[in-house]
Order: C-alpha cells, then structure tokens, then sequence
C-alpha cells in the first residue's frame, strides 16, 4: 500500500516530512493506537463487515503491538526509508505488509480523527491515574510530616515577612489540603476524558453503523453519543486537564519559594536531604537547592506550555487541525515535567528534616505573637483590640530599635511576661483541632486511595475483555 | 482612628499611595465586605466578645452598605482626601466615625487575609452563578438553532477546509455539547469556592474561638474546618476558575473563526443579525463582523490574564501576598470580558439566521461526501475501503481539473448518480440519532436550570438570616 | 452626516455598540487624531483637493482639539447620545456639524487604517519619549547610589543564596548597566515607531496622490515609503516594544526579588524609605514591603499582556483587523503599568539606604570569600585551585557544625588569620576597577540625556510647523 | 577528580541526578565550551598562572574537542557511568583523567556562571547569524514573487475579508518589509550579545587578573568591562532575542492564516508546492496545507516559550540561578522552530505560483474598487467623498440582493462603466510607485547580506587566532 499522499499526487520531500511527522513522538501512543483498532475491528465482526479469519490475523497483529507497548510497530518502522505521517499511516502500512489486501477493510467506518482523540483519551486517562497515585504520595508525605512535627513551632509568613508562628503540622496541612483539592478536580476531569469520540468519522460521521457499547465494554469509555463534530474537533478534555496540571506546578512554585526563604533566613532550620543539593565549583560553602530551582523553571515552562495549547486552540476553526497533533508533544512535555517533579518534591519532602532547636532560637526574638497577644489581652481585659494594637506598635517601634523595655512594660501591664507569650501561641484554639485537621486528612487520603483502586479494577477488566480473541 | 500604617510610623505619599491602593477597585467588593463582618460579628456577640447593643449599631451600617450595594460607604470615603489602602482600612474607620471606640472590637478574631478570601469566595460564587444562568441561555440559544436547521446541510471542515456535510442541527449541538461540559465543571468548582476561610486569622490562626457553623448558616459556606496558612493563602479557587473562564473563551474564539470561514467561502450562507456588522468608512462594500473580531481579541486577553494570574501565584511563598490584590483585577477583568462576551455571542447566535440554499449552491459541486460514498459502496459491494478510495482519489485528481467523467463513471460502476450521493449522505446513521442527541441537550439544560434554581435558593436563605438582626 | 454603519443599513443596539466602541479607550489618542488629520489636511490643499477657506476652518477645529488634548471634542461627544464606533467616526460627525458638508471632502486619501497607524505611532513615540527619560532618571539614581556606597560590602548571592562579598556600589552598577542596555534597544525602536504609514488607503493604496515629504515634514516621520498593506496591517512597531517593555518590567521583578532576599535576612540591612512601607491591621510588627509586592504582580501582568498581544496578532490575517483595537487597550495597559512602576522603583531607589554595620555583622560569619581565598593563595603558591577547593570544602563542613578550627588551620597553613579574607576581598582586580565602570557609567547616562534632548527639539519644530496655519 | 558536590558530602540518586543534570543538552554546546576554555587558557599563560607545558596539553585537548564539535569529550562521557551535573563538570573531570593534576589549574580565575554566559553568547551569535542568513533568503523568495506578479491582480484584505485589490507585488512586498524590519533588530541585538561576561567570578569577580582584550581577540567579543554581576546573572541578551524570534514568528502565523483564507476562498487562486500538501486517510478530496498547520501551531509555542522564559527569569533575585539552566533549553527550542519554520515558509513561498485567471475570476464580481471609485469620481467632479460614499452605499446594497443596476446606473451618472473600474485600481498612485518599493526592497537585501558577510569575515579571523597554538 502507499502512503495517503502519494494517492492524491502528493510528492516526498525530507525536510518537509520531517517538519509535518508526527511519526517520533506518537511511539508513545502506539500502544493505545493499537488497542482503539482492536476495539474497532471487533466492532466491525460484529457488523459482518470483516471476517472473522481476516479480523483474527489482524487482531494478532494488534495484541503484539498492546504486548510489546509498540515496539513491534517501531522495529518495523525503523526499517523502512520512509518519513510516514503518523502512527495511523504506518500502523495500516504494516498490516498490508502483513496481512494483505483485506488490511485494506479496516479503514471503514472510522478516521485517523476519530481514532485519535480516543487514543489521547486513553492515554491520558492512563497518565492520570499514575497521577493521581504520585498526588497521594506526596499528601501522604505531607501528613508523615505534619505527624512528625506537632511539637515543632513553625514560621507562618504574610508579605514574604514572618507573620506569626504554630505548629509545624498547621504548615505541612496547609499543602496537603491544597494538593487534595487538585486532586478532586483531576478525579472529576476523568469523567470528561473518558467520553466516547469513537463512530464519529472525520466530522461529521461515518455511513457505518457502529454499537457504542463495544467500545464502552472494550475501552472503558462512556456510552452516551457524543456530536461528531465535537468527537474529533474538540480538545476541551485536554485543555482542561492541562490547565489543572499547571496549576498544580504553581502550588509547586509556592513550595519551592517557601523553601528557598525557609533556608535562607532560618539558619539550620531545614535539613534538605543531600542528594537534593549541589556546589558551586569554585564557592565551596554553596549548598544550592538545584532540585527546587529546577522544580521552580519547570512550573515556568508549565505555564508557557498551557499558553501555547490555548494559543493553539482558540484561533483554529471547529474540526481536526493538524495544529492539534502539535498540541500532543506540547501536553506531553507538560505531563512529563510534572510526572517528575511530583517524584523530586516527594522525594524532597520525605527526606526534609525541620531543626527545632534551630527554628525555636531563630524565632526567640521576632514578635511573630503580636497578633495572638493582643487578641487574649482584650478577651481577658475587655479593651478593644484597636487599642492595644496601637499601644504594642508603639512598643515594636522600640524594640526594632533594641529596646525592649516599652515592650516589657507594655506586657508588664496586664501581668504577663514575654515568656508567656509562647504558652499563648499554643493555646489558640487552632492548635487544639490538629487531631481533628489530621483526621480529616487521613481520611480523605484513604478514600481517594480505594477510589483509585477501584477505577483500576474495572479497567483491568476492559482491557482484559479487548485482548480476548 | 488613624491609618494603620500611622500606627508604626509609616508615611503617605501620593503617587505611592495611589500605586498600593485597592480603594477603587474595591467598591465591587463593598457588599460582600460588609456581609463577612456581618457574620463575623454575629459570632463575636454569641461569644460575648461584643455587647449587642454596639453589634446592633454596627449591624446597622452594614446592613446599610449590603443594601446600597457599597454606595453608602463608598459615598463617605470619596469625601475624605485619604487615599485608602483598601476597603477594610475605609470600612474600619468608617465604623470608628460612626460609632466611636467600640468599632475597635470587631477587628478581634479576624484579619483581613481571611477576610478577602470570604469576601472573594461569595463574590466569585455569586458571578459563577449569573454566568453559569448565561452560558445555560448561550446553550439554549443552540439548541433552538439546532432545531430550527435540522433539515439543512451544513458544511462541516477539518484542516480549516471543507470535510464533510451533515445536518446543520450537528453543527449547533456541537458547541452545545462543548458549553455543558464546561458548565458541568464550573458547577463542580463551586465547592471550591465554598470553602469557608474565616476565624483563620492572619495565617496561622486566631486567639478567639468562633463557631464555623455560625458562617456556614450565615454566608452558606461549607463547614469543614481549612488549615489557616491554605485558607488565606491560597488562591486555587480563584485559578481554577479562572483556567476554565479561559477554556470558555478559548471554545468561543474557535466559534468566531467558524463565522469567519463561513462567511467568506459561502456567499450568503449566513445571515449575521444587522447589529453585530460595520462598514469601513471609506469602502461601503464590507460588513465587518466586528462583534466576532473583538470577541477574538478578548479571547486571546483571557490567555494573557490567566497567564498573569499564574506567573504571580507561581512565584510568591504560602500565606498571603499583596500580589494578590493586583490578582484580583486580573481576575475581575476576566470575568467582565467573559460576561459581556458570553452576551454578545449570545444575541448572535440569537439572531443568526442559515440561508439553506446559499449553502445548497456552494456545496453542490464540492465533494464533501468523499467518504461517505466510499463507504457506502464498500458495505454494498464488500470491495475494502481502501480500494475504492484509491480508485475515488483518482477520479476527484480530474475532476479538480474541471473533468467530470471520471467521477462519473467511477459512480456509475456501482449504480450510482452524482445526485445519489446527497441521498447517502443523508442516510447515515448519524443522521437518524439527531433526535436522540436532541432530546439528550434538552434533557441536559432542563436539569442544570434546575440545579441553579436550588442553589439560588439556599442562598437566599442565607442571605435572608444573615440581615436578620 | 449619519454614523458609517448606517449607510450600509447597520443597526444599533446598546449593549453590542458598547462592546465593539473604543471611543472611551480614544479619549487619550484623541490630539494625535487631531494632528494627524491637520496633516493629511494640509496635504490635501497641496495637491488642490480642498479649498484654503475650507481648510482653515477644519484646521482652525484640528488645533483646538490638539491645544486641549482632545477635550474640545471629548465635551461634545459627551453630549451627543450616540456611542461612535471610535474617535474618527466621531471627529467626522463633529467637523460635519461645525463646517458643513464640506467636512466630507477630508475622508479623500485616507482610511482609518492608515491614520489609526499614524496615531499610534505619534502617541507611542511620546510615550517612548517620557518613558526614556524616566528610565533615564531611575540609572541615575542606581549611579547616584553606587557612588554613596563605594566603601560599603554587599552580599551577591547565586541560586539565591549568599556567594561572594564586593563593593555595594557593584550591585548598584549592574542594575544601571541592565537597564542601559533596555535604554539603547528602546531608541533603536523609535527608528521603527517612525515610519509613516500616511497615504496607504485603507489596505492597498488610495487613488489620491500625497506627499510623503509634508508628512514627514509635519509629524517628523521618516519619508521612506511603505508597502501599504504593511503601513496599515502591521502591528510590529508596538509588539516589538511592547516586548522590551515586558523584558523591562522582568528586570524590575528581579530587584524586587533582591530587595525581598536582602530585607529578609540581612536585620536591619536596608533602610526602605517609609512611603513604601505598610503593616498589618492586626500584627504591628509587620513592616510589608508594599510599593514591591505590587510591582512584583505587574510584571506578570505585563507578560500576560504580551501573551495577549502576541497571541491576539500572530492568528489574524494580514491588513487591519479590528482585533487591532484591543490590542491598543493592552498595550496602553502595559504603558501605564510600566510608567507608574518606573516612578515608583526610582522612589524607592532614591530614598533606599544601605546599614553597612548591619550588613557587616550579617556577612562577619559567612565565608561569601571562599573563591577568592582559593584563588588568592593559589596565586600566592602555585597550588592548584582545585587542591585548595578541596581542602577548604573539608574545612567547611566543620565550619557549618560551628567548629572553626578546621578553617582558622587551613588560613594558617598559608599565613592567614580570618581577619585577613577581608582585605583580600578588597583587593580583587574589579574593587580596583569601580572608577572606570563609573566613568563609563556617567558618560553613558550624559550621552543618553544629550541624544533625547536631540530628539525632542526635532519634535518640537515638528509641532510648530503643523500648528502653523 | 570527585564530582564536584562529593566535595561537600553530596550524594548521588540517579533520579535526581537526571532531574537536575543538562549534560545531554549541553551537547551542542561542548564547542563553544572548549572554545571559551580555551581563551581563559591562553589568558592565564599570558599571566602565567599556568606553565605553557601543561597549557599546551591542555589545547591540546580543547581544539580536538572544538574540531569534532564535541564528540571527543561526549564519547568519553557516554562511556562514564556519572551522569555529570553538566558539560562544564565533565570537562573538567575529562581534563583531569587525561593531563593529571595540573588540569585543577584551568578552574581559577574563572566559574561556571561567567563561562556559560560566554558560551551562549558565541553560540547564540552563530544561531543569530544563521537565522539572519535564512531570514535574508525569505525576503529575496518573497522578491522574486513580487517581481513575477507584476501584472497579478491580487484581493487584500480588512477584517479578514476582501477589502481592495492591487497588484500582487504589494501583496509580497509587504512580507520582505516586515521581515527587514525585524531583520534590522536582531542585527542591532548582535551587539548586546557580544558583550563580555568573561572575567567576572561567580557574581562579584575574580582575584585573577584577566585581560578582557585577549578574550576581545580570540572570541570576538566586544572589549567594555562589565559588572560582574551583570555579566554572570544577566540572560537580558537572551530574552531581547527570544522575543524578537517570538514577534518573527508571530508574522510568519499572519502569513498562514493568509493563505488559508486564499486557500479557501479564491478556488484555485494559489498553487501550492504539492510536497506541502497532505490529504485525509478517508476523504480523497482533501489537500491539507499541512506544513502551514504545523508552523501555524509553533507560532503559539514560540509564544508559550516566550512566556516560560519571562516567567523564569522576573521572579529569580539577581545572579545566577540554576533556572537559567532550564531557560537555555526553551531559549533552542524556540530557535530549533524557527529555524525549521523559517526553512519550510522558504520553500514554500518558493514553490507557491499565483493563478492569476483564477483570481481575476474570482474578483469580477466582488466591489473591491468602492473606495478607489469614490475618490476617482470625487477627484474628477469635486463632489466630497462622503457624499459618494453615501450614494455608492446605497447602490451597493441592491448589488447584494443581486440587482446591478443601481451600482451601473450610479457609474454611468459619472460616465463610467463597470469594467472601467479595473483600469482605475491600476491607476492608483502605488501602482505606479512598485518599481521604487522594489528597487528600494532589492538594495536592502544586498546591503544586509554584505553586512552578514562583514561579521562572518571577522569572525572567521578569530576562530582562526584562537586556535592557533
């Protein structure tokens, strides 16, 4: 068989078919291209419209492709001397080179555009479950910490200035709940990935009659129609998953900048696991956080990654555009970035150690209890808070000078001493509902754990129903 | 009451003030300002930390404010000559000239960190209400194009070419299918938003206990306690919606090139409502789609102010940031844009009528049933599809050359006629389920009008209890 | 005269006229509306296509419009119920009703395409012009504190985190040598901004012949002619500057990170002037660098407002789109942001002063010399660096477990004592070298000064010869 | 030699160690690596911090390195089992297992922060001067089109729709304008990028004193002392360039929705070279402009680069930073695109042919003479234009309804018919002027390609000097 072009009088040129091949990149998905024909090609025994004996020499070809994630494919690609325009050409080459002439029948009833918004489904859908696993460990590695440290006093900032100070288990939380929540959007997104683009033809549908609940037993996808239309012009479900992706690296940027200060400012207070830091080749007092600064520029380039699909996106008409195969390497790029640094920062936070000592002997003399103290003065006094905040300013307004004694005076007052301030610290109520914050946390990292592993059964069970002969 | 920077000897200085201040941005927010310290003070005097006879004198300006949507306060700051750091400042000295030193009692147990996020989250909930309520009309409006045009073709393309023809009613459905999906996900994000941030304190909690469900009975937010540093540091909510606002505006600009390309290659296919088109002022022959190009503009603003959003929440440590305040204009310019665009688009489609026979005329001789007919054949003569598209790619080389007779005959090797051809396209199963996609739309947006209606109705409930005095 | 859309049976309809009219957005281009018309006027006399009676009574209006930048015709737009497309649809209408139907004859030889390109570039060549000079101002004021500074250490840190030790005056030296360079890039732009689009019709040409040397002799454009579909389709000249402005505003992000690090962990190191400075409502201690953390989200906003550009222009087709007018809105957005950020850094700047004993005892036990040690006793025994590295990384790792003696014997074994780093950190070849990097410095700045003060007495005669009636 | 962190009781993690490591990246830098290594060894020769016995082994080793482009070191690499932290580490270990001890000499006086500065800057002036090359080659494709369709009536468009007709000339003219403009910045850029960071330490210099004209000699690079915390933290030079190659790629999208629109609605208007083309795997009438979709959607990734890069470098603090690490890697990806583009586009626009029968009979019936008529008519009978204007409109209103005689009727009061209007267009002042937009577009080009040749001339002289022994 040629390649389409050659059939419409198109001519080969190298450079230029390497410029339009998506044929490198799509290696990673030839496993799922595989198994979307599969799918299909059962669909068309049904639909007497391949037989039985052509369907399994085919259907053999196929599950050597799923089983060999691909390589059966490339290793005959690489063969050949031809630059094919993607994965779909190559796959229907290969199976004429095979199977012969009949290959020629499983190009019914469906389009390269159909075939590939289900293989990105499916791909994705994949990627996100090992996402979603990865999330858990590192909520899960936020809770080990949160645990470790009840005991240890923490700096909370506003302004990138130390604000006030609690337990270390409020800070760790604090990232936990926010990775839980990405997490629930990303668990609610599958639900778009999963929707059935398959039966839609080019655009607007095929003259083949196909059961939708094939694929949804085979696949794992939703049964309801969808518009053809938006089957295979729509990348709604990967825009949405990318948006989330990126700014899940943002939250990730915030915990690297937390860090950075954290280790600049308290000395000894984090003890960053040593893999994690590198020297400079002539300064050899450096320790970098090169995993952190690295972590920091991929979110960057997640966010540029995001512009560049919704850049893509919002200026091609409905429909398949090749933009869109485009669009592929870029959320991958995304994926990728992401995949691994969710293993550095777990990596990262399992392996950072918090110094009390150091954290306690650093705060000794910040007046990050300011707020708290003058909340239980006037509980206890009855005077208006605005009033003792300007009384304690004017005090701070000494102290910053050195001179403690109007601060002294100003605490002396309602008979209390600086030590007391850190008994006070601990008394707010927030520090009494650690269990109850802990608990929660527990909880709904154990859900979202049998959540997971409940989608995991019922897509072993698909795939196990798609390679049955 | 001074300012509060006067309290520890800061300075103003004009042209600095005017750069930090929130003052005019803020009085969208007034409202929602004044009702969080409604229900904050509600729960100071169910913990005796305020006499009700003072609540009872600040309740009543407030509830004044919420009820002039801001204007009463907003009335008194533009007399005084001080330039505000934010509403919170105005407000607090506002209560201060009205009732004199106990308005210096409400500032225990909250902060402003908390505050804005409340004050954002109700705001934020109430906007996602109206647009969701717009979006469900844009959806509608769809539905009615998409009935109205079931018996009219309708080009549909891939690589911004023409593709295939189908029913018009599959075009329509299209973007209806596209909009309730991300309705169903801004749906989703509400709970989100929902989240209660207040008795949180600055960013690592309060001295004074205050009851959660005193807020969640008052404002409608959920109950489940936050970490203090993720609930006034953190801003997911507001990314999260602002990604999705932008995936909207992004389906949008792709609709807006579907005009375009329509308009230009079908001579009189679409008859765009008289409101939405302008001339040039010298070239009396253009009607430029001007609603649909500034449309285009502001899609592509909605990317730079996510990227915005993101570049300044990805690089600022946990806790709150003043970047955020700049934050807020951003996101606020993304939800003006999205609603008036959302208005536009839908008083377009509204008025957009299809001139069937313009799209008859220009698509008579354009082969866009190319596969269709290949199909057709291959299901009736067992001939494999890749055959007859050899064959088929052939005869459309001459006919692109203005020779017919090979098209011809290639049809009539298998009993068919030029004009057969529309018929095929017609039959195909697609075709036959228009009813059941329709009803599956209609079905749809019954329910999610349904689903507003209750939201809006527990919030009424709320709002209702929290001016009650 | 009746608004454009009316001659070709437009309709109006409130809510669509406001979204697509940028009258409100003209106020600020309206006097360079004005000149440009008084420009095209005069040359429209020339060539005999207007009558002088006629002429001096439009040009009499023009001037007025130019001498109140645009209020006289703002005042009367104001009164008028209708929404104009834009200021030249407006100015038309005006100068119909005030000279009569003779008004009609300036639409001759020219479009608002090619005058709205004029009009920016005369109102972004002022900006540039302003905004070169503030910049300007602000190396001047890193000039005036580098040479304060000569004798004070300063920390440079690398990966964000302390590296070596110099003179303050180097740092102050790398911002003024940072921004020079954005200097020079900008007035090379101006070249660009410059060139006249005037008598390009509205895409191809006007059939009225124009001299190009009246343009350039009245607005000071460059008099090389233009392909027209560029004069009047090109946006290059306000992206390409729109781009260095956001490079710009990056530049200022970095000092404003630098200025976070410092007032973090060098106490009392920076003495920020108190204009800049807020606190918190609640906790008094806090001293917010405020002016910065709002700087800081503006230069994310400035990239979002390139993205926006960016994106906006690369997916419209040549010749003018009116996606061209929300481009303006960006642009001046990102003009604003820009203009009011450089006056601010240069307050901050100006007031800015540095604790050198603060900074000293902070910098007293931190071996920020451990490269230049190195490299002084290799110099001094012909040890390989990478030898003393060695020996000295061994050295530290005892020094960061507060034992000293590892150092004070590795100093020893070359005849050092650790008093003995300082002096040498002084002596390094680039201490000896801060005269002549000054000198070049100044004569930079003075150079600078000298080529603006050219540009605006070129302008200036310019404006005097079109003002002439 | 150790890694360099083992130094410092740094530990290794082969994820980690990959996360962090560009040494695969670094590839295509190992060249200029050597290079700028190889000019800090004849520096400190000259110095005589090295004996020119063990310099001249060390050469030795640098020049193969440099002749083979790098192979030599990354052959012995491949066979390490360490995954180096980057080129600069495995140099120096390559150089160490190769000349012994004395390779720990090299290291002084110099450090990876200024070393890598240089690096790009000589390797970013040879992709600039390439792209230069490239870009020059565009422009003369785009002449030689403008020359050979002299005689083509070409539509030129407003608002994406037919606005007025001319020669094709203009139409290709326009494209060679744009480019040299941006040509003309990236020229001025070469000047930013050749500084040199040579000599300035880690961040606040070196005590080795070096002489910056041996590196003016050897390197090319201009002689003007820099800050050093300019010359190591700054990627200012880096930026300017990406976002100028941004704004070049942008137009390069402007051009592709250009012939888009042709593409779809003049039929049979443009030629396309056929190894530009692809067709669909089901649909035989497709000719998908499949090279223009694949540039079309790395203009958006040029612009997502763009972001990323700004994004990374406004939120590090001063210095340098590993993130500049990652930046490298966007910074080639966006030239890798641009240079493919730039080479696609080429071919493209050389291989495109303009049907000129095809575009005639497509203008016959379209009015894109309206404005040219109005001023003819005006011109000739001193009626203003609007008045014309008014009337034509009105005229063509019926024309749109298919009724002629209005519009003849209005032409024929002037004494006019309809087919006089194309000798009008041809008329038009610009028409006339083709040959001085040409003669002036033509001595351009030879003017920049004798500039690219001056700067290859002297380049070449320092190569040569460099590695002389």
């Amino acid at each position: 068989m040629k390649r389409y072009k050659v059939f419409v009088g198109g001519v080969s040129k190298d450079s230029i078919d390497s410029y339009v091949s998506s044929i490198d990149f799509d290696r990673k998905l030839a496993k799922y291209v595989a198994m979307v024909m599969l799918a299909h090609l059962k669909n068309l025994v049904n639909s007497h419209l391949i037989t039985i004996e052509t369907a399994k020499k085919i259907s053999y070809e196929l599950i050597k492709i799923i089983e060999t994630e691909g390589r059966r494919l490339y290793e005959w690609i690489e063969k050949r001397e031809e630059k094919f325009e993607d994965v779909f050409e190559a796959l229907e080459i290969y199976l004429f080179s095979v199977v012969g002439e009949d290959a020629g029948r499983i190009a019914i009833g469906r389009s390269r555009n159909d075939h590939i918004s289900a293989v990105l489904r499916l791909s994705i859908r994949d990627h996100m479950i090992k996402l979603l696993l990865k999330l858990l460990d590192l909520r899960e590695a936020f809770i080990d910490k949160s645990n470790k440290y009840r005991e240890t006093l923490f700096p909370f900032f506003t302004h990138a200035q130390l604000a006030q100070c609690g337990s270390a288990t409020l800070y760790f939380l604090t990232y936990e709940y926010a990775f839980s929540n990405v997490w629930k959007i990303l668990l609610e997104l599958l639900e778009l990935v999963n929707q059935n683009p398959l039966g839609s033809g080019a655009s607007a549908g095929t003259s083949v009659p196909l059961n939708k609940d094939v694929f949804a037993k085979l696949l794992c996808f939703d049964s309801t129609p969808l518009p053809p239309y938006y089957a295979t012009g729509s990348r709604l479900f990967m825009l949405s998953v990318a948006s989330i992706f990126t700014i899940l690296m943002a939250e990730i940027g915030r915990f690297v900048e937390d860090m950075m200060i954290m280790n600049n400012i308290v000395p000894h207070g984090l003890e960053v696991p040593r893999e994690h830091i590198s020297t400079s080749s002539i300064m050899p007092h450096k320790r970098n956080l090169v995993t952190l600064e690295i972590a920091r520029a991929k979110v960057s380039r997640a966010i540029g990654l995001l512009t560049a699909l919704l850049s893509s996106y919002k200026s091609v008409p409905y429909g398949y555009n090749l933009d869109f195969q485009e669009m592929n390497i870029y959320f991958y790029e995304l994926v990728k970035d992401l995949d691994s640094t969710l293993e550095i920062i777990t990596d990262f936070i399992k392996g950072l150690e918090i110094n009390s000592d150091a954290i306690n002997n650093y705060l000794s003399d910040k007046p990050c209890w300011s707020s708290d103290i003058i909340e239980y003065i006037s509980i206890n006094t009855n005077i208006p808070v605005r009033n003792l905040y300007a009384r304690l300013a004017e005090a701070l307004q000494e102290y910053w000078r050195n001179n403690t004694d109007p601060l002294k005076s100003f605490l002396k007052s309602y008979g209390l001493e600086l030590a007391d301030v850190w008994k006070i610290v601990k008394q707010k109520p927030i520090e009494k509902e650690l269990d109850v914050l802990m608990n929660l946390a527990r909880e709904r990292i154990a859900r979202d754990y049998e959540r997971v592993k409940q989608i995991n059964t019922v897509l072993m069970q698909c795939s196990e129903e798609l390679i049955k002969i």
